[in-house]
């Protein structure tokens, strides 16, 4: 089936309860057909350094990470805001995962982009999320522009850890059928109706 | 001919000499095959007012840019960097041309885009391309990543108003090859073999 | 008086109603004592063009904005948010205004700094005010970072183009109290229990 | 001796010869008068995750890290770029040093801040420097505006590790005595001649 598109979404947030790992958690309740998605744990991902990559190559847990991006179709990213930018913890990631292997692959390469956000406050991480657009342009990532998730006053849109808002779910599932028509048009097989 | 791309110039200065005029200019001698790039001026769109546009709608000189983006497949914008930001120039036709008309059309809604800078300094407009990939996002424009044109010192590059250093002419044949291939391939009529 | 404060507040838009506008005026009823705001109009300046510039100098409207802000002791700028940046009304002022005279002054240079923005949507201009940040930086102005004001759904905030919310107001309140604060800190005479 | 400046300096690369860890060392060479600078590593921070906070409060390297910047009167920053922005390592040193402790206070908050960057590149760290200005907004701090040390193709401007560039230890040198300026003015004891 050659129009199925696989996701790999992470959560800039290492917490149990986390709100941005709850928005991957309501996506994976909202795909669409034929589509797919798998989350991935950033915890056991060390601090870059690059002596210890020159070393002793990717720690296990990066090379995990790198072979998990590789593998998807698609990446989706749910990231609180800290202090008005992307964390630490997700930027991290980024900078292992931007890096060429041995394999000289760069798992980041020309892929598709979904980006969301949860945060308490009232602005629902629109400043971090621009950030992650510049970031997006050096690794060659092709982040969709619309519709925008950013969920502010999250505190009450989620129950138990999971996203309970109507609003709030209807733009994540629109953000991912979105997320799959892009990937589908980079990739040459859209359906001719949407798109430009 | 199904596969020829139009597209649509414009920079950010109003200057006769102006290096990013220039530009344009090197683009339009560096096009690849079955591509064509019209160059329009902003000089004659008036600062933005919506009190205006309610009581007489667009003014002719901005019907005029509105209708020669609609007509374009690609847009192709060389801005100085003023401020580290965009110029109020760009900025402000940007914001008539992100309206919609009577017509209901947005006439910046979905076009590919190129960026390219040149500026006395040391670091090209590496700070106000960003701030035009953020406009972007609102205005839904899909801007390539790579390469950039950022063309540093540009008082030694150009001879004349006329681009001459080899290295940044061959930047800019490979950002408007490269916006080009992104147009086809967001069209679903790339060649396969490029692209993702 | 050596403890008074003079600040110059312009609006990013040149809408009559502007809700922008209407920011500046809450500012005018709410300011601490010893402290006056002038407010400057910008749709006079025409779009910034090196070449006129260079042929016949700063145009009137040009020079008396200059002036304005070489007289004031602090800025106070209140911008929409078009596009996700500021407006190119205001950009195109302060390219103007960021250039040496004749007289070589930098009017910018050094100032303290306000900013406000109202906005019919959710995030209150907060993706505009951290472009004006950075165009700060390069003009060597000082914003103050707190209390930032951001007024979304401005719509129903305000009431015959006059701010009516109170909590609104009293962001206003406290930010222009900051502002002079700040103002008096750099000039070496604040009071001593506040600030650092 | 109350006119004189302890700064604290760190580093967002964790690499022995780390170019930026580096620019901290020269700093150090080129201190003014009465300014002693302190250089901290940020190799011993876990990833920030707040169940951990919660569970344990703040692992010792974090204690740490937070008790040298409480008794610094300014901070110096020095970070590469990683993917046009900050490094991972060091905002993750940031949203940790953000939190309020048991103590309630606020390392970051009120602190006058420098901020350098060196990269092989052209752009010499532009793009994240920015970042790291919006993130001092929401911690407080106030970073100055100039002069910028940016240093690109920084592998010809080091030997050993050493930065041995003429022109940008100017940079350096000039960077840290503002720093130190700004810091006096902030505290309201800069000599009278500086300043605005």
């Amino acid at each position: 089936m050659t129009t199925s598109v696989h996701i790999l979404g992470f959560s800039g947030s290492l917490r149990q309860k986390s709100l941005n790992t709850g928005l991957l958690h309501a996506a994976s309740e909202l795909l669409p057909a034929k589509t797919t998605l798998e989350i991935v744990h950033l915890g056991e991902i060390p601090l870059y350094d690059q002596d210890l990559l020159d070393a002793q190559g990717f720690p296990a847990a990066v090379e995990h990470f790198r072979q998990r991006i590789l593998a998807a179709d698609a990446l989706l990213i749910a990231t609180p805001e800290y202090n008005y930018s992307i964390t630490g913890v997700l930027k991290n990631a980024i900078d292992w995962a931007s890096r060429p292997g041995p394999d000289k692959k760069l798992p980041l390469d020309d892929k598709p982009l979904g980006i969301m956000g949860a945060s308490p406050g009232l602005y629902g991480t629109a400043r971090a999320q621009y950030h992650l657009r510049q970031i997006a342009v050096f690794t060659n990532m092709h982040p969709i522009n619309k519709p925008e998730v950013m969920v502010p006053q999250a505190m009450q849109k989620f129950s138990d850890g999971r996203l309970t808002d109507e609003q709030s779910r209807e733009f994540v599932r629109q953000h991912v059928a979105e997320l799959v028509q892009w990937t589908l048009r980079l990739r040459g097989t859209a359906d001719r109706q949407i798109g430009g």
